[in-house]
């Protein structure tokens, strides 16, 4: 697929990452304004909102962009969802008709706030980046028992807490946790000093299910995608994870990209899971390839100074798919709901320079990694530390952006409560 | 403290376990109707909904009640939560001067459907119970390992799932899921064949936080209690708990019963903690007695035939007060909002009487249980069995009742998908 001509200019460079070919989907607000939805293109935003509220959209039947999120306009389904990419592909490509009509209601992405781009029902966390389970098994439980029995016929993954997910840009403040330091009898309650980034795709679930559904199913009810970093307290998480998983150490914040990426845009870039390295029972297994093809990057930036890209790596690193951890999701009957949000647990590649957490690339603190643009040294985060993922897609003459999922660590509280 | 007579006769017999001194809150509807607001008193639901409707409520600038659900009414905040209930109190109470104004606005319970009571923002369960802890731990790991290193200095929770809460009455069916028979090299998919139930109480949040709050502080965020089954598949949390915790074993459905207790019925009834077997890191130490004397227990009934209570245990057997998982919840910064819901986990004594599941009551099925009301033998569930749990802190001469929470298991699905 080549590159599709739209009136807005910025939309037409290779280097824009929202292409007429992406119109992700987000929610803007000006300086003290409403919440608005809207659709990037180049380095513009159409708002639907205004565009609603003047009755010049008339799609469908009903108001879906008054409330400040993207959830009622999923909740309408698959049909709705290409009838609006249809026409945004006409309203916003280099022939339109009405090029003049919506002039009026482009607004600057620099003028402009974004938002979490729609409610967050619930957020789920799988483990399903077959590298990054080795490495972290490797450090929590010894290479013998890296790779828990049931990881190769399953996809791992616990529920996360949805009222930590924060828009990119919003401050991340350092955790107080217990942790209990290796020559102690005795937990004491600290500021963690492993706090960690992990590098992840969000799927975004846009139509709800009540029983178990097919991989092919799970696929078609996925909305979009976004960029997601799960912040992580390691030493939290290595006190309290026994028996019943990631607790404290995962509910500071979750940070995500503020542009939903549509599976219908991301459709050129499907990619087939790895080679499987064992059966799977047939509930798993795909019809067609379920992956994409998505570059993604990791930059760290301490307060003040350069920005160092730490990590590359490739969603096609990945051991199971969205769909298949959405499919596995069901299988028990749990009901899924419009604006469920699951990771999918941190993508590493097989290279050091690949690993998508700090805990992975300085090897547990031991393999401390050097910041050439900064003259830094990092084992785990500083105070003051921004951290960016960055991804796109890449076709001829143009990419399909995610735009970035950046935070900064600020200090912690002077004290716990 | 002693009975408080109402005009509602029903209410002043000690059988009643919804006296004036209780006024639980629930939603009902009926057939076919729309969801109102109601307080139980005797047999009667007096309709809040209706009353605030015909303006004949007045206590509040907006409207609270015409939601649906009690989440609008918790968001006030305490002051408003004890201006209800004086109202409540002078207006139900036998000397009231409204009377005559209220039976319009009187329903039976027999004559309506109770729904959810509130919109579940999320779904937090804990482990709480020493010895559940220890059973548990003891089967799935050995005597040695029984209780985790963790378990004496910190509330040890997951995230369940608030998707699959549903309201008492609730039939649910028996899930498949990946389970890896003793005996096998691989996973096999079919309907879990431990099937088992968990007699909890559920906490639910009333106001919100942004950060670490005291135990004091939790206590007063906490607005009621409901009687809690977190149903569990043990065969498919066997297999998939490590390393990440519980996951589909616990997404079938977590029942509750319809009437939320409020934490202002239950003050006469406060209770500490057991004895610490260890010293708690101050931020769990509680200032005064956050549990609750609540007698509980839970009955089986095989489809057809007769009812046997096979567990007694109370609240008091918990090692950590709801306030206590609270304020651990909300260590890290975790933000907690309206509604969201705390399980307790599941609450056994020491006796084998006393436990709370069918793990502990049959010991993974060694010892199965004989009902003698039906002459069945039980090791976990079978299809057709209904659970109920009940439970009521006793005064002198009345009971604040829970209600029941119960739930029918329906077969599995002929295919999973």
């Amino acid at each position: 697929m080549a590159l599709m001509k739209s009136w807005v200019a910025s939309a037409n460079s290779e280097e824009s990452g929202f292409p007429l070919n992406n119109l992700p989907y987000g929610v803007f607000a000006h300086a003290g304004g409403s919440a608005h939805c809207g659709v990037a293109i180049g380095d513009q935003i159409l708002d639907l909102t205004a565009l609603e509220a003047a009755s010049q959209l008339g799609l469908f039947d009903t108001r879906l962009f008054d409330r400040g999120g993207w959830n009622a306009f999923m909740a309408e389904g698959p049909e709705a969802w290409a009838k609006l990419r249809r026409w945004l592909i006409g309203a916003l490509g280099e022939n339109s008709p009405i090029q003049a009509l919506l002039e009026p209601y482009m607004v600057a992405q620099s003028a402009v706030t974004m938002q979490l781009p729609f409610q967050i029902s619930e957020f789920t966390d799988f483990y399903a980046g077959r590298h990054h389970a080795e490495n972290v098994g490797t450090m929590f439980r010894g290479p013998e028992n890296a790779l828990p029995p049931n990881w190769l016929n399953m996809p791992i993954g616990y529920n996360g807490r949805a009222s930590s997910v924060v828009v990119s840009g919003t401050p991340v403040r350092r955790p107080w946790g217990q942790v209990k330091p290796a020559d102690a009898d005795a937990p004491i309650l600290a500021p963690s000093r492993r706090f960690d980034f992990e590098l992840e795709i969000g799927a975004i679930v846009g139509q709800p299910s009540s029983g178990p559904v097919t991989v092919a199913e799970a696929d078609r009810m996925i909305f979009g995608y976004v960029l997601l970093n799960d912040w992580s307290a390691r030493d939290i998480q290595a006190w309290e994870y026994q028996p019943l998983g990631p607790f404290q150490a995962k509910a500071t914040a979750t940070s995500i990209s503020p542009w939903i990426v549509t599976r219908a845009a991301l459709e050129p870039f499907r990619a087939p899971t790895p080679p499987r390295e064992g059966p799977l029972l047939p509930y798993l297994q795909e019809p067609g390839p379920m992956l994409y093809d998505i570059d993604l990057e990791v930059a760290l930036r301490p307060e003040g100074k350069g920005e160092t890209t730490i990590a590359r790596t490739n969603m096609r690193a990945l051991y199971y798919s969205p769909a298949q951890q959405l499919a596995h999701h069901t299988l028990s009957g749990c009901p899924m709901r419009v604006g469920d949000l699951l990771g999918t647990g941190t993508i590493s590649g097989p290279e050091r320079e690949s690993r998508g957490s700090m805990l992975e690339l300085s090897w547990g603190g031991k393999e401390p990694l050097t910041l050439p643009e900064s003259g830094e040294v990092r084992s785990f985060l500083e105070d003051g530390d921004t951290v960016t993922l960055k991804g796109a897609a890449r076709g001829a003459g143009y990419r399909i952006g995610f735009g970035e999922c950046s935070g900064t660590l600020m200090p912690a509280s002077p004290a716990a409560s």
